[in-house]
């Protein structure tokens, strides 16, 4: 076989066998296959497109391409849960308890936080001395101890993609849903659960821009696991607004506290519950109303904070802030970001307020940058909210006034205003499993 | 400016920017351009194409990507002509000295055989002593001394072509017109003449293997040429058959000779005469009409030939296998074909005979191969004519048994047979010019 073949036969729109891609993969993992004809074949995929079938089998075979997590040591059914990105965005820090505690294993590997998005890993960082890298051994030993272990990726976990992103991010071959699809689902492959619950974020903040494309892509993640035999379900979930009022790493891990304790805001706490009880219905627990039930029963009864506890105590972390969220370290500096007129905010481009969160140390400007747990966004107003001009509609968090200013002109040019009161948009837009999809 | 931009303009359908390409050209020659990313680009221009100006703008910056030839210390207008290659053509041998001869001066750089297809520079070579690498000076010379040289590519031509050549050549990327287009016409551009006729090829034997791609092809160089300031005109000629009966290179020579003195075949005569007509009047030696009256007048006259026979004296080659073709070296080994069957020759598979050819010794099978020169194949026979099972259609010329079964099984099985005489097809299919298309 000759890669020269395969990227002819994908120009002229050819479907490739399972032996062309499976050539494909192992040959540029490898480096027998060189950039050049990766890139020349991602730009024909690009053009041509895959099937389901060839997509299912291209992320197989990435999945393939380093270690696979072999999670059969853990008993139950393992559910996983993946966003594909947001602002504001804690979900993890409340489902994976919350899941755990109902009796499903969480042996979940995140990541850490990417362009204007955050991630899971930093912010549990975020609580002083969380450890969030293990062994393989030690990360089975804490879920089976205590049913629940949240940890960064480890190992050498689908190397091709890696690759491959990294070919695709300088050579305009990121577009494509069949390689997007492959790139998150090898991912969750390789971490070894039985099924996966799909958080797909749409709107001003997320890679998705429209709900259209968002259900395309959950599509074509569904249609992956049922041709590997993972089940999936993918919920379209708006990212038009940020998630909650807190964006940042301690600032999130607080209010995720607060949401698994009830009281957290409306917005987080219902898309929290969904995810949840998706991944309980998946875990075989029940009808979906059934689940519904019992992830309300998990946080009344304070279950799935207790095994939030847990998990921050087996995991090194210092439990006095998860219990007295007032013992986090604060901000040094404070600044009130005060509204420029009266009105209704019409619309938050999310992706601004997210790199405004970054601007004032709580992302990465570089892969190097350290973070600064403290910094981030407290929102005061949000959509649909009416403020009088000079009132107070954002605390910004840090520890240095260097990008303060470039932050708040970031965020204030973020909001559009209206004097008429918007009209609610809802926070869950559609269910997308191998039934069809489900719109709402 | 950023590549990654230029590739995903083009991959979305945009026009290119004259700055655009400069940067994607200078940048790869340079090597700041990784092969990768112009792989992707390459790909994204055969799926979007490019129009006209687009096409001319990147031949221009190809052309200047290395040295450019300044022909303007030789007086006169300068025509070029290119083949696009084919099986016995030997043209540039015949076209040459008739031009030359009717005072238009040809300064000419040729080049060697590819794949089934020979080359003008490995054709003279098999005269001895014949010298085709000179410096600039010396080939300014001798074409202000006699009017004509004929030479190899010389200097550092177009270097963006080569690489980009290679470059496509492993990536599937060679079939787009425009990019075909860019690296022939860039050569010629680089090459320096004022005009340039184009012999077409077309059929088995040629890369174009049918009449349509070759005028599309035809008319984005002469599009080329118009946007860049050269003229140009494509003849659209016939490839289907080999040219004349001899394929090698000291058997070329030979028919050139015969050509040169009016004893020529006929399919190689008219071939030559068209193309020679063409050039005379781009050089504006007069109409359609009274430029063919010169061709036959400079073969007639024998001006022609005396032309040729200056030209290798003075790049010092032996004149005397010139004016007697007896004296160029034989082929050790002589091997007659002898028909399989009784009947027509309905189609002979032109690219095959190349190949049958090249494995007598008289092309290369890798680029280091030496050429025997004195090897090829004598056609007896060709498309059209009658012959009894057994009667001699080829004598195969080697110095080697080696490949000799193999060429000769190559050789049958590129001919078809039929009991009815196939109509004979035209020579010339097409010309192509700023005017239009004029089909005969």
């Amino acid at each position: 076989m000759r890669i020269y073949d395969v990227i002819k036969n994908k120009r002229d729109g050819k479907v490739l066998s399972d032996e062309e891609i499976k050539f494909f993969v192992e040959g540029y993992t490898k480096g027998e296959i060189k950039d050049y004809q990766a890139s020349a074949l991602l730009m024909a995929i690009y053009f041509q497109g895959m099937n389901s079938k060839e997509t299912a089998t291209l992320t197989e075979y990435i999945a393939k391409s380093g270690d696979e997590v072999d999670l059969s040591s853990i008993k139950g059914i393992k559910v996983d849960k993946h966003s594909t990105g947001g602002v504001g965005d804690k979900t993890t820090l409340i489902v994976a308890p919350i899941v755990a505690s109902c009796g499903v294993p969480v042996a979940k590997m995140s990541g850490r936080g990417l362009g204007h998005t955050g991630g899971t890993v930093d912010k549990m960082e975020s609580i002083p001395n969380m450890r969030t890298t293990f062994t393989q051994e030690e990360f089975f030993k804490i879920v089976n101890d205590i049913g629940i272990s949240v940890i960064g990726q480890s190992g050498n976990l689908a190397p091709a993609d890696k690759k491959l992103y990294a070919l695709r991010d300088v050579t305009a071959t990121i577009d494509n849903i069949s390689l997007i699809s492959a790139s998150i689902m090898s991912k969750k492959i390789a971490a070894g659960s039985d099924a996966i619950v799909l958080d797909i974020k749409t709107g001003s903040g997320a890679f998705m821009k429209n709900i259209d494309d968002a259900i395309k892509l959950a599509q074509e993640m569904v249609s992956i696991g049922h041709h590997i035999g993972r089940k999936v379900i993918g919920m379209i979930t708006d990212m038009d607004i940020p998630l909650g009022f807190a964006i940042g790493n301690a600032i999130e891990v607080i209010e995720s506290i607060h949401t698994l304790k009830g009281n957290g805001p409306k917005d987080l706490t219902e898309v929290s519950k969904v995810l949840a009880t998706n991944m309980l219905y998946l875990a075989e627990k029940g009808s979906m109303e059934e689940c519904a039930k019992m992830v309300d029963e998990a946080i009344s009864s304070g279950r799935a904070f207790d095994k939030l506890v847990q998990m921050v105590k087996a995991q090194g972390g210092d439990i006095n802030v998860i219990i007295d969220t007032d013992k986090f370290e604060k901000a040094k500096i404070t600044h009130e970001v005060k509204a420029t007129q009266s009105g209704y905010i019409s619309h938050m481009d999310t992706e601004a307020c997210g790199i405004a969160s970054v601007m004032l140390g709580a992302g990465r400007e570089t892969v190097d940058s350290d973070i600064d747990f403290s910094a981030g966004i407290i929102l005061k107003a949000k959509v649909g909210d009416y403020v009088e001009k000079g009132q107070v509609i954002a605390d910004l968090l840090t520890s240095s006034k260097d990008k303060l200013k470039e932050s708040e002109d970031k965020f204030i040019n973020s909001l559009s205003w209206s004097q008429h009161k918007p009209s609610p948009k809802p926070l869950i837009y559609a269910k997308v499993s191998i039934d069809g999809v489900k719109k709402y």
